[in-house]
C-alpha cells in the first residue's frame, strides 16, 4: 500500500521551493555556502599566445595565476558547495556581495543586474524532465572576463567550447559579450526538447481523450498543466532579461553581439509562447473531457431511467396478481377467475411497455 | 478498429511544431537544410528595358547574370530543400547568416528584423484547413531587390504577378517595397476564406446545439476552439510585424507605401479581432451545451424518480399481500378473508398514486 | 418540422460576416460595387445665400453644380448599389482609392485615417435589434465639405437636418467638423436604446431564474451574451476612433469641436462600459442557474434515493415471505405458521422505515 | 402568490439604468430637466466681513445678490427638477451648456473636464444599500465659486458644513479648491460603511456555506457578486478623476490641496481594492460551493447504489421462489421440496448481501 | 455542536478590515487613537560618542532629550495606544498630520509619499498564520532620524538591533536610510516563511486528492485559496512602494541604498510571483479535484444501471409466474403446468442477463 504512495509522491512535482538558508533579517551580502551542494569544480577557457588552453578541475592557485595574464578568459564553476574556492573566486574577480548572495540562493528568478563596471545575469536551465527542478546558472560579466557558476556538475556547453577549440567560429574575432550570448543562447536551447515533449503528451492526451481510452488521460493533463504552469513561471522571466540586455545601453555588450541577443530574443519568446498556448489548449482538453464525463453521464442515466421506467411498473401489476386474496369471497380478485385474462394482461403489459418506448422515442432518449 | 482510429488521429491538429534541426548549442547562423523539404525553384520577374520579364525555374547561373542588371528585380524562391542553390543565393544578395538560419527553420512567428541595410520580413500563410499548419513565407528587401523564401511550392501571388505584366497597376511607379506590401496583403488576405470557414463552422455548430441536434457537435467544438487558438497564435505577431514597417524609420519603406499598409494593419486587425470575437462566442456555446446537458439530465432523473417513487411503494404493497402466512392462524393478514378488502385496496393504491403526483406537481416537477 | 427550424435560424445571431467581395490579391484601391445592395440616393445640405437648402434625389450633374459654389456642402449618400453614382462622387470629392474601397467593403471597424488633406472616419450603426447587423456610415471630411456613405437607406439624423434648417443651433456659426460631430453623435446615440433593450432582458432573465421560472430564459441568456459580444466587437474601436479625433492633431477638427468630440467619448465610454457590466452580469446569472440546476438535481436525487432506500428492503422481507417453500419440510419457513407473526413483521417493517427515515435527518436530507 | 414576488422583484438589482431623457440626435448643451426629480433647494455658504454665513433655501435673487460680493462663496444646489432655478443658476456662474447637460444626466461616469476658466467634477455616491442606485453629485468649480449639484436631497457634508462654521479647521487659510476636496473625500468615505456590509454579508455566506447550513447562501451570494459589479463600475472612474485632479495642471488645484488629495485617492484605492478582492473571495466561495454539491449528490447516491445493489438482486432471488410453477411435474422448482433448503437460501443470502459490502468497501464508498 | 461550530469560525478568515474608526466627513489629519490597541513603547536606538546605544522603554522626556544631540537616531516606536505618547512624538519629529493620521489608520496598503523634506513609508507584515492579519508597519524618514511605528508588540527586527550594536556591518558607514533598507528587507523576509508553509500545503492537498484521500482536502483548498487571495492583495502594493524608492529621486534615499533596495525589490517580486503561481496551481487542483468528483459519480451510476437493468427485468418475470391465476380455466399461465419450464425459464433469464453484461461491455461500462 506504501509503495506505490511513495512512487506517486516522487512523480508529483513539488511546489515547495527550496527553503531560503538564510536567516529572515539577516546582513546583505552574507555568503550563506549550502554544505550540501554539489562540490565546486572550476575548468577555465582562457586564450594563450593566439591559441585557446581549456583546463579542467583547475585550483584556485592556478586560477590566480590564469587571471594575471591580460587576455580573454572563461571560468566555469560548477557545483556551490565549497565554501572556500568560492569565496577565494569571489574576491580574485571582485564580485558584488550582493551578486554573490545571489548566486549562492538558487532559486532566483532570470535578470540582468549592473554592479558597478560588471553585469550580473541570472538564468535557469531545465535539464531533466521537471519544470520545477530548474537549475540556475549565473554569469559576471567584466571586461575579458567571464564567470559562469553553474549549481550542478554537467550541462549543455559542449558544442560551444568545441566551437571555441575549433576556433573556425566568430569567438576570436568578438568581444567576451559574444561568449555570454553563446552560453544564455545554449541554455535557451535546451527549452526545445523539454516543450516538444510536452506537446507530444498533450498529443497524446488529446489522442486518448477523444476516443474515449481513458487511462489515466485526466491525471497525466493534470500533470501537464502544473509542468506548463512552473515552464511558465520558469521562462516568462528570460523575456525581460535578454531584452534587458539587448536594449539598455550596458557598455560590456556591443552592438554587434546585441543582433544576435535579438535572435536569443526570438527563442525565448517561441518558449514562451508555445507555453501559453499548449496551455490554452489544456484547458480545451479539459473543458472537452468534463463534458463528455457528462455526457457519458446522461447515457448511462437514460437506460438506468428507460429500464427501471418500464419493468418498475410492470412489476407492479404482476405483484398486484400475486397477492393472496380469498377468491372465495365477492369482490376478491375476480379477475383471476376469468379465463384467458392471463392473456389479456399480457397484452396490456406489452402495450404499456411499447407505449414507455414510444415516449421515450418522442422525447430523443432513444 | 483501426482504421477510424487512424482516420481520427489524421484530423487531429497537432500541437507539436516540427522538430528544431539544429543540434542545441550549434553556431548561430548555420545554415541547416532539411533533406525532406519541398526542392527549391526559382522565379524571377524583372524590369528588362522598360517591360517586365517573368521567368521561371531560373538556374543559378542565370540569376546571376540577372542580378548584375540594376534595375528592379523579385527573386522567387519556393521550396527549401537544395541546400547547393539556397547557400549561392544568400552569397549573391548577402543574406545575413542569422537571416538566412531563420529562413530554414520554418516555425518563425512573424516579424520584422532590420540587418544592416536590409530588411528581413517573415510572415506566415495558411493555405489548407488546419491553422496550424502554416506555411512560413520569408522575404529580404534591398534597394532594388526583393527576395521571398516559400516554404512550400504553390503559393496565392499570381493576381499580383498579373497586375505586374499588365502593368496597369502602380508597380511601376512605386518602388519595390510596394510589392513587399502587394504580397504581404495578398497573405493576410489569405486568412479571410478560413475565418469565414471557421465562422460558418461556428454558426453550423450553433445551430446543432441550439436545435438539440447533438450530432457529434461538441466534438466540432472542441475542433473549432482549437483552430481559433491555433490561428490566434499564427495571427497575433502579424500585428506587430505589419505595425513595425509602418512605424520604424525604415529608409526602404517609402511613405506612400506606408498608407498602404496601413490598410494591410487594418486587415490583420480583422482577422485578430474575428479569431477573438469567435472565441468568445464559441466558449458561450460550450457553456450553453454544458448547461443543457445538465438541465436533460435534470429531466431524465425526474422521471426516473416519478416513476420510481409511485410504483415502488405500491410493489410493496402488493407484495405484502402476496405473503404466504397461514391464514387460518390467528393475527395473520386477516385482511385476506374480508369481502372486498382487495377492492378496498386498490383504492388505496390509486390515492397514494394520486397524492405522489400532486406532491411532485407541487415541486413543479411535471 | 421544418418550419419552427427555420424560424428559429432567422432569429439566431449570424456569426459568419458578409464574404469579402475583392478576391484575394486585387489591386488596392479597386472599387468593387456590390450589386445587391441599396441604390444609391444622394441628398445634399450646403449654404446658399446665406440660408440653407436641403435638396433630396440629387443628381450627379446638380451635384457638381453644387460643388462649384463656395460655400459649406454635407452630401448624404445613401445605398452602395450604384456603381456610376459612387465612382463620379469619388472623382468629384477627390477620395483616395483606399478610402472608397473602405467604403464599399462594409465590415470596417470604426477608424480613422487620414489622406492628404481629407479625413475618412469610419462609424458604425445598430439600427435593428441585432449587434450583429450593424450598418457602416463613413465620412469624408475636406475643408468645407462632408460627405456621408450610408450602407443602407434610413438613418437616425432627421433631428440634425432639423437643427439646421431651423438655423437656430449652432451649425452656421461652426466650421463644418460640427457637423461630422453631430452626426458622430447622432449615432452614438443610436446605441442607447439598444442597450436599455438588453438591460430589460437581462432584468427579466434574472428575474424568471430568480424565481424558478425557466420558460427558456437560459436560451435567452445565450442570445443576450451573444449580442453582448457582438456590441462590444462594434462599440470598442469608437473609443479608440473619438479619442483619435480629439487628441491627435487634424487641421480640419478645430478645438472647439474637440469640446463636443469629448462629451461624445463619454458617451461611447458608457455605452462599452454598460456592454462589461452587463456581460459580467449575464456570467454572473449563468453561474446562478447553474448552481441553481445542481441543487434541483440534488433535490431530485434525494426523493429518488429516500424513496428506494426505503421501500426496496421492504420489498425484499415481503418477497421473502412470499416464496412457495414447501413448510410441511422441516426448517422451511416456519414462521409463516406461527400465529401473529404477521403482525410481528409488520412491526419490524414499521421499525425499519423509520430508522431510515431518522438516518435521513441526520444526514440532513429531510 | 404574487406578493413575495413582488418583494423579491423590489430587491433585486435593477441593471437598467434610468431611461436617456434626451432624444437622439438632439443639439448638445441643451437643458431637460427631469420633471419628476427633486424640487431643487439652494442652500449657500459664504464668507461675509470675515465670519461665514450659512443660508438655507436661498432664492434666486438673494444668490445674484450674494455673488455680487467678490469673497468666497459655495452654492449648494440639491434637487434638480426646478427647470427655472437650475437655468438661472448656470446664467449667473456661467456653467458651459455641455457641463450643464452633464449635470442633468445623472448617470454620468465619475470625471473632470475643463471649460474655459472653470473646472466640472462628476463623482457618485452610494447613500442607501443599493450600489446601482448611486447619486451624482457634479461640481462647477471657479476661482473662490463652487457650485455644487445634488441628485436627491439629503446628503453626508454635515460634518464639513460644522467645520466650516467651527473655523477652527483649515477653511479660512485654504482657497476653495479646498472645499472641493472636502466635500469629494466626505463622498468616498460614504464608500466605507457600505463595502463594510458586504464584507460582513461575505463573511456570513462563507460561514453559512462552510457549516452546511444552505438557508439561501447561493443566492445571498449572487445578490453579493451583483452588488460587487455594480460597485466596482460606480468606483472605478474614481481612481482616473481623483488622480487627474492631483496629475494635471489644473490652476484651479493649489499644490498643497494636491497632498490632500493623494490621500483621498489612497481611499479611493483602498475601496476599488476591496471590490476586487471580494469579487474574487465572492468566486472562491461560489467555486467551492458547486464542489459540496457535487460532493453531497455523490454522498447521495452512494446511498442509493448501495441500497439498490444489495436488495434488488435479493428481491429477484425471493421472487424466484414465489413463482408458483406446479411443483408435481418433473423439474419444476425441485428445490422447495427440499427440507431446510429456505435456510441454505437465507444463508446464500446473506452471504452475497455481505459479498456487496465487502466490494463497497473496497471501492472506499462505505 | 456549539463548540465546534466556534471553532471553525475563529479559523476561517475574516474578510472585513477593522472597521475605520474615523467619522465620515472628519478634518484630514485628526489624530484617532484606538484606546484598545497595544500600549506605546518606544524604544531608540542611536550614536552616542561613537558607540550605538540602545535603550527600550524610553520615556518622552528621555527622547526630547536625545533628539538634541545632532547624531542618527533610530525611534521604534511599537503599539499604538496611547495617545499622549503619539502625539508628543509627532510633535517632536514634525510628522505631517496627514502621515500620522495613516499611521493610527492600520488598514493602509504599503506606499511611499513625500511631505516636505521627510518620507513617508508604510509597510505591512504577516506575524502570524492569516495573511488577512497583516501587521502595519510605518516609517517616516527625516535626515538622520527613522522613526518606525509598529501597529502591534514584538517585531523581527533583532537581527538588524544585533548587527547594529555589533558593529562589524555597514550600518555605521552608511546614511540612515540604509537603516530603512534593513528594516524593510526583514519585512519581506518574514514573507518567506509563510509563502513556504502555503507551498506544503499545496503539496499535501494535491497528494491527498491525488492519492483520494479527501480528508477535507478541498475545505483546506478553499482556506488555502482565501490565504492566497489575502496575501497577494497584502504584498502586491509593495512593489510599488519598493520600485518607488528605487526610481524616484529623493534625495534621502542615496544611490548606494538604491541597489540594496533593488534586491529587496527582488525579493518582492519572488513572493508576489510565488503567490501568483500557487493561486494558478491551486485552480489546476480545484479542476482536477471537480473532475474526479464527476468521475467518481460516474462510476457509482454505472453500478446502479448495471445492478438495476440486469435485475429489475428479471424480477419481473419471477413476479410474472407469481401471479395466481386460476390455471385450471383456459389461456391462464398454461406455462405452470408444462414440466421442466422451471429449467427453461432459468435458462432464459441467464441468457437475458448475459446478453445485457454483452451489452455494457460494448458500452465500455465493465
Amino acid at each position: 500500500m506504501s509503495q506505490p504512495h511513495d512512487k506517486n509522491k516522487k512523480k508529483r512535482p513539488r511546489w515547495r521551493t527550496k527553503k531560503r538558508m538564510v536567516p529572515a533579517g539577516a546582513a546583505p551580502g552574507t555568503m550563506h555556502v549550502d554544505p550540501t551542494a554539489d562540490e565546486t569544480i572550476i575548468r577555465v577557457i582562457t586564450a594563450n599566445n593566439g591559441s585557446f588552453v581549456d583546463r579542467e578541475h583547475v585550483s584556485i592557485a592556478q586560477l590566480e595565476q590564469m587571471l594575471e595574464s591580460p587576455s580573454w578568459i572563461w571560468i566555469d564553476v560548477s557545483g556551490l558547495g565549497t565554501e572556500s574556492s568560492l569565496k577565494r573566486i569571489a574576491e580574485l574577480v571582485k564580485i558584488h556581495p550582493l551578486a554573490m548572495e545571489d548566486v549562492l540562493h538558487v532559486n532566483q528568478r532570470a535578470k540582468v543586474d549592473q554592479f558597478g563596471d560588471s553585469l550580473f545575469v541570472v538564468a535557469r536551465m531545465i535539464d531533466g524532465t521537471d519544470a520545477r527542478d530548474s537549475e540556475q546558472i549565473s554569469f559576471i560579466l567584466r571586461p575579458n572576463i567571464l564567470v559562469s557558476f553553474q549549481q550542478r556538475h554537467g550541462d549543455c556547453w559542449d558544442p560551444v567550447r568545441i566551437r571555441i577549440r575549433d576556433g573556425k567560429n566568430a569567438f576570436r574575432s568578438h568581444s567576451i559579450d559574444y561568449l555570454l550570448y553563446a552560453l544564455l543562447d545554449s541554455i535557451i536551447d535546451s527549452y526545445f526538447p523539454f516543450i516538444d515533449q510536452l506537446a507530444d503528451q498533450l498529443d497524446h492526451i488529446d489522442e486518448s481523450i477523444t476516443l474515449g481510452l481513458e487511462d489515466g488521460a485526466f491525471d497525466k493533463l493534470h500533470q501537464l498543466r502544473s509542468q506548463l504552469l512552473a515552464l511558465r513561471r520558469v521562462i516568462r522571466p528570460h523575456r525581460d532579461m535578454v531584452n534587458q540586455l539587448i536594449r539598455d545601453d550596458y557598455d560590456l555588450i556591443v552592438p554587434e553581439t546585441r543582433i544576435f541577443l535579438r535572435d536569443c530574443y526570438d527563442h525565448v519568446i517561441h518558449v514562451s509562447d508555445s507555453t501559453d498556448t499548449y496551455n490554452e489548449a489544456a484547458n480545451g482538453i479539459r473543458d472537452y473531457h468534463m463534458s463528455m464525463v457528462s455526457n457519458r453521464m446522461n447515457e448511462i442515466m437514460k437506460v438506468l431511467t428507460i429500464m427501471s421506467s418500464i419493468f418498475i411498473p410492470l412489476s407492479f401489476v404482476v405483484g398486484l396478481y400475486g397477492m393472496n386474496f380469498n377468491t372465495d369471497l365477492p369482490g376478491n380478485m375476480p379477475e383471476l377467475n376469468i379465463p384467458h385474462s392471463y392473456e389479456y394482461l399480457l397484452l396490456f403489459m406489452a402495450c404499456a411497455a411499447v407505449g414507455m418506448l414510444l415516449y421515450f422515442r418522442k422525447k430523443k432518449w432513444i
